[in-house]
């Protein structure tokens, strides 16, 4: 360590450590305890900071709970460990971040900081200014406690391995427990982290485990990628449609009516009377087409009351909608929405390609392939397919989830492309208010899309037409009572307009070949499971 | 007119309208409608195309439903209204639009064409190709049915003072009824775009009959100003945060424990339990910052069960939350949400001027006043301004929302500003997991932000010590059974942190001086009103 520079203590607040400095700081830290009535709650691990016989006096130990006592001076540098490199050696700099693991070995304790996906090792041994009781304390801080590190940044010969920073450590000068984790975890980072293809005997977390353990679980590097991607996917699709000139709208979850048949709707008390929780964004969209707002999306929580425990069900989900007006064929939208999604592909492929590699390797993956322009497929040439290939089907009935996986390796196969749009559903498996085919009274103005052989659009041209509306919801058995404000919607003059829906987190699952939506909510909702 | 241009008529659908052509028209209209089994609902209007005597025949008419039957010949020139200027003089363009209002004198007709807030004049006289009953049909038309107008572009020496394009006007070739409106309409859209501050006797609309015809009151183009805007606070804010590092995240809004104490919240069954639904997502974004995320938002739904009928209060609004770890005192963030805002009413001023005084035509209001750096006071300091003018308030008092405006013009008269922030409310008012001030017990480094007088953010340093937390919620009376998870959050180490939650329809509303927040929420939801 480089004697000369340590001379000057700076204290974490960035203030010269002189022995009077040292006491008020621990004055202060006295009387804000104090003042909040608060008592730290790790008694075990903390030290006594002037301790007369240790050299490392007021370079480390436990600082009290931050209650915005002191403002950081401007002068003290606190790095991101992202920015530890050899540009910066032998600099004397802060870090603010967890201590994953500690290893101590007789005068030398090894420590692995983390920030979000970023590590390096720092390095604290005996010596002039770091006594024996300072490198105890430091092994035994509890892992996962957020610490802050004074140290010198050294280039070091042989790569770090094990660590993203792998050309530096950290020298420590000082090291402060900031917010202490409880001495057992349930589970451990580098166990959640290791790849699924690990044929070791070394432990891997279940997912239930995870999920009630989320916090700890969503430290994983896997975990932030995937969720810096799903705001991604948000971003683009955003974009995109902001320079198609849609305009973002907000609708109301609580509705006074089941609006699509009743089934797998959430009821809510309000007040004195009950209501529901809106299954889809739609109705509201198309009002919005109806006031002129000519191209609308909402990003927004929906809810289905399925009691569907599959990999890719979930109660709770966020959607990505859109719905858009159009001249004389739903193709014209049909376009919009395939354009969309390739600017989403291509935006994650091109902004987040380290955070798929990330993930690929806790959950190997093909790349996500597509075509530009996306390709469609109209649904008797899916049934062909299927058909060829020795599944039994009628022509109007609707994809079993098993033959749309199998679609989907078809289409692979021929088409080499893990996106396609399939156009002209039949009409009985559609809701009320599709349009039918003009062409063929079997089939409808409408489509799904599909990414690695699973739905994640779907979508139509809508009737624009109330007499027709009340028409075909008759032939469904839909109540017009329930949708009465739908169909007055129409009343006024209606566009011919069609959109979509798309389920946000099996978007995330299905571009990085993941095998379970829970993997892709930051808190998942199924009918078992309501927290954390 | 130009009877040159006029000879080859260019059908809707961008055909050669020939005999055969016009035939075929007819033919595949009736086919569509058949195959559809559609039966156009509104005979009344409805003009025979092929009628021998009229000199106009294949020109107007009722277009049966579009089905999608065709496709848009590229070739067929759709202009906007918008692009309706002296620079396409004495061209022949399509336009699709609302008619809005008809006025026929004689052999002519004038119709008002409108397409979202841009308005046009469209003439037909009779003449070689326009027959009598050609502008029969015309004036027939209902008012705000979407009609198909072929046209020449031509300058007018004296402006179209009624229209937003006031230099030309178009000399009607076709005109086709896309989708008619009802011929009763409840509410027409000049009475409900009729300024507030008018004194004539004309017809305005009160605000239930609006929102209970949603659909019509948002075609005005008040309306449509208001909601652009609306999505300009939502883009600024989250650029700003993306600029800032944040990371966009989602919470779920049904949630298994009334988190904030069990009042005014909704209970949803849930499967054979219940749940509730989220009072708000700061719960979720803090566990993210104990998840290392660092800095995070999220725009979506939140809900209170409050029976308030106020001109400010929603059971359902849209919420722009943010929370961030910070180094060492809560101004860290406090600086941030105080920049965030101005640069959301910077992109606002600079951005929606024209939708600004759209909608100040209606609703006049001064404009809106920021100061940069804004403006932050010190509890304390609101208190003694109160007191001297005449509020009687103790010291740990919270406001009342008469105290709140009057505080606002007090702030107004003496800073010249329409933002600002309030630092440090009494402990007392806050919710169990806010930081108490530690130099002043009576205290909290807690916040709230206010635009013309009114709360638009309430904000605080959070507890992010478990142990302090349990205290600090055993003496508000929460029960630690519905807040267990959120507790545990914590125990892994947890960075110090703060954030905010804004209210969006709040802040569209302040901005623009509306007296109302359903004026700012698309479908809004009260006690009183569950619909549209």
């Amino acid at each position: 360590m480089d004697k000369e520079n340590t001379d000057a203590v700076i204290g974490p607040d960035g203030q010269p450590m002189s022995k009077k400095a040292l006491k008020k700081l621990q004055k202060d830290a006295e009387k804000a305890a104090k003042k909040a009535e608060y008592k730290a709650a790790n008694k075990t691990v903390q030290q006594d900071v002037v301790e007369t016989v240790d050299v490392s006096k007021g370079l480390y130990g436990n600082l009290p709970m931050i209650q915005s006592v002191k403002k950081l001076d401007p002068g003290t540098e606190y790095l991101d460990v992202k920015d530890l490199t050899p540009a910066q050696a032998d600099r004397k700099v802060w870090v603010r971040a967890r201590l994953q693991t500690s290893r101590a070995k007789g005068k030398q304790c090894f420590i692995v900081l983390r920030q979000q996906k970023w590590t390096v090792q720092a390095l604290a041994a005996v010596g002039d200014k770091i006594s024996k009781q300072m490198i105890k304390f430091i092994a035994s801080i509890h892992k996962e406690s957020i610490v802050d590190v004074e140290g010198f940044v050294r280039k070091v010969e042989q790569g770090v391995e094990s660590c993203t920073q792998q050309d530096v450590e950290l020298h420590c000068v000082q090291v402060w427990v900031i917010s202490s984790a409880e001495p057992q975890l349930p589970l451990l980072i580098e166990d959640a982290s290791r790849p699924e293809t690990d044929e070791t005997s070394l432990a891997k977390v279940n997912q239930d485990t995870r999920l009630d353990n989320r916090i700890l679980d969503l430290r994983t590097t896997t975990n932030h990628a995937i969720f810096r991607i799903t705001a991604g996917v948000c971003r683009f699709f955003r974009e995109h449609l902001d320079s198609q000139g849609f305009i973002e709208i907000h609708s109301p979850k609580i509705i006074s009516a089941a609006s699509e048949g009743g089934a797998n709707v959430f009821i809510v008390s309000y007040f004195k009377s009950k209501a529901f929780l809106a299954q889809s964004p739609q109705l509201y969209k198309q009002m919005c087409i109806c006031s002129d707002f000519d191209k609308v999306y909402t990003v927004g929580a929906v809810f289905r009351a399925e009691d569907s425990n599959t990999h890719r069900h979930l109660t709770e989900f966020v959607g990505l909608d859109l719905e858009m007006s159009f001249k004389f064929h739903y193709h014209e939208v049909l376009k919009v929405i395939g354009d969309m999604f390739i600017n989403i592909f291509k935006g994650l492929r091109d902004n987040f390609k380290e955070e798929i590699e990330t993930v690929n390797k806790q959950y190997p993956a093909e790349p996500f392939k597509f075509l530009e322009p996306s390709l469609v497929l109209e649904y008797p040439e899916a049934v062909r397919m299927l058909r060829e290939n020795g599944v039994e089907m009628g022509e109007e009935d609707d994809l079993s989830t098993p033959a749309e996986k199998l679609l989907g390796r078809l289409v692979k196969a021929k088409y080499d492309t893990d996106f396609y749009i399939l156009d002209k559903f039949p009409l009985a498996v559609r809701p009320f208010y599709t349009m039918p085919d003009p062409n063929n009274p079997k089939y409808s103005n409408s489509y799904d899309m599909f990414m690695r052989g699973e739905e994640i659009l779907s979508g139509a041209q809508r009737i624009h037409n109330p007499a027709f509306l009340v028409e075909r919801a008759a032939e469904h058995g839909v109540s017009l009572d329930s949708i009465k404000a739908y169909i007055d919607s129409f009343k006024y003059g209606a566009p011919p307009h069609a959109g979509g829906g798309i389920g946000l987190e099996r978007v995330t699952m299905l571009y990085l070949g993941l095998d379970n939506i829970r993997k892709t909510s930051l808190f998942p909702r199924d009918p078992k499971r309501l927290t954390p």
